[in-house]
């Protein structure tokens, strides 16, 4: 057997993996789990042990062997290996469409393509996590009757994403064609310093971006706030490490950006983006 | 697809890259690339992706669809993927036979079932990367006769590895039945909190075994003290972070011992370790 040599990443599935690790080992990421900073409950070690443990559903993914609502589930379900909750629920639902599509027009085609019964996969994939939710949402993914509610309305995946894109920016992405994605994807592809881009790029988005994620646990104004003092770096008015310690002491971590910059990287990969380089 | 749930880590080649990871994100860990600490050319990050570029070859040693050391060759082929230079080969040194054996047992008869042809594609791995050897070695691994010298003498890899034991304490494991490995095992194993027990499980070997990666770089000597020094850090009578300082001032980088803890990660998690309990 030859060795195969510098072939990685080649697969989807490769590149997903990459996209989680590279951007979980991006520091500083105010707010968010990186080198130098945990949560009580979810460490570093269990970002990049769900990248591992994702491998054999993104392989799933790319070939297709099921939907995007069963492989999204079956991703979830995988990573809940660990003790550290949920780490990767809002990357899989990025990543499974673009894994499975092969393109980006590969992902849409198969996102217009969902069913009912993948809606009701990824509503069984809450169940598996603790995911926030807005409060009151008439399809509350933690009531068994939410179930019922979409087969009775025909709800299908992308219909659910759709109802829930306008309090959620990950959701957002299948319905503007991963256009957040994309956007940070050419940050990332025009950064002279590679190795040091994925910060670069997170603090962008956190400056123009309010976090759907930070909303949903805080509301909205906090949101905002977080996107104000982010800008305030940007503009270099305020230090990155003042910014850190504001989100950590008030328990304000930018999850769902986190989640669009890791589509983000996934796509600059697939476009040849040199991360080592 | 039902969602396959927690089944991770269920290969050996699961366990060897929840192995890898688990001991480069261990911190601090003196002297070593760890969450705290890159060296110029090799970053964490090198590390985590090599874990993930190996998947194939693991699968493939899994698979027993070659020898060792077509396998090894393999596997430091797939991981030269980045720009950080050796990151794991005596790693796979010790993980290729565990995993390609199944058990000890099945790892010991492997290395005793070794050949001439093992050990020529153990060299030809060399070759990708630029792993430090004994000066003056009559088998150098950089000249090109070497492999005739092989082939003259008849040497199988685990001949090979007895050739070097005296003075490469990874190879010495071929030869020992994994001694070290299984006992930094029972270390961890042992430990009531399994969450820090990476780094005292290598703070005891450093302070006790020394590390003949840091003698083939920098002489004996400076071997032993460095024994001393981590000695003294586990007596209380010096602090890790001075030992830490102390190490990266010299390039003192026990990258013997490191490889060591990742075959004792492995063999510990197959026997049920709970690392994130």
């Amino acid at each position: 057997m030859a060795p195969p040599g510098c072939t990685f990443p080649s697969s989807g599935a490769d590149r997903a993996q990459l996209a989680m690790v590279l951007e979980v080992l991006a520091s500083p990421k105010p707010g968010n789990v990186d080198r130098c900073h945990d949560y009580a409950e979810t460490r570093l070690e269990h970002f990049i042990v769900s990248a591992l443990a994702a491998r054999s559903s993104l392989d799933a993914a790319e070939a297709r062997s099921a939907g995007l609502g069963p492989l999204i589930e079956a991703a979830v379900g995988a990573t809940a290996c660990h003790a550290g909750g949920n780490t990767h629920f809002g990357a899989f639902i990025l990543l499974v469409p673009l894994v499975y599509g092969g393109t980006l027009e590969g992902a849409l085609s198969a996102i217009r393509s969902t069913t009912v019964e993948d809606a009701v996969a990824f509503y069984r994939a809450f169940a598996l996590t603790q995911v926030r939710v807005a409060p009151a949402d008439e399809l509350d993914v933690n009531d068994p009757a939410a179930t019922d509610a979409l087969r009775a309305r025909g709800m299908t995946l992308l219909d659910v994403m759709a109802h829930s894109a306008p309090r959620d920016m990950v959701a957002r992405e299948w319905t503007n064609g991963f256009a957040l994605c994309r956007r940070t994807a050419d940050m990332l592809v025009a950064d002279a310093e590679p190795r040091t881009a994925i910060r670069r790029a997170f603090l962008a988005l956190l400056a123009t971006e309010p976090d759907t994620f930070i909303a949903k646990k805080h509301g909205s104004a906090l949101a905002i706030k977080t996107c104000e003092r982010a800008a305030a770096v940007v503009r270099g008015d305020a230090s990155l490490e003042s910014l850190d310690a504001w989100c950590i002491g008030r328990g304000v971590n930018p999850g769902s950006l986190a989640d669009i910059t890791i589509g983000a990287i996934y796509l600059a990969l697939g476009r040849g983006w040199a991360w080592d380089s």
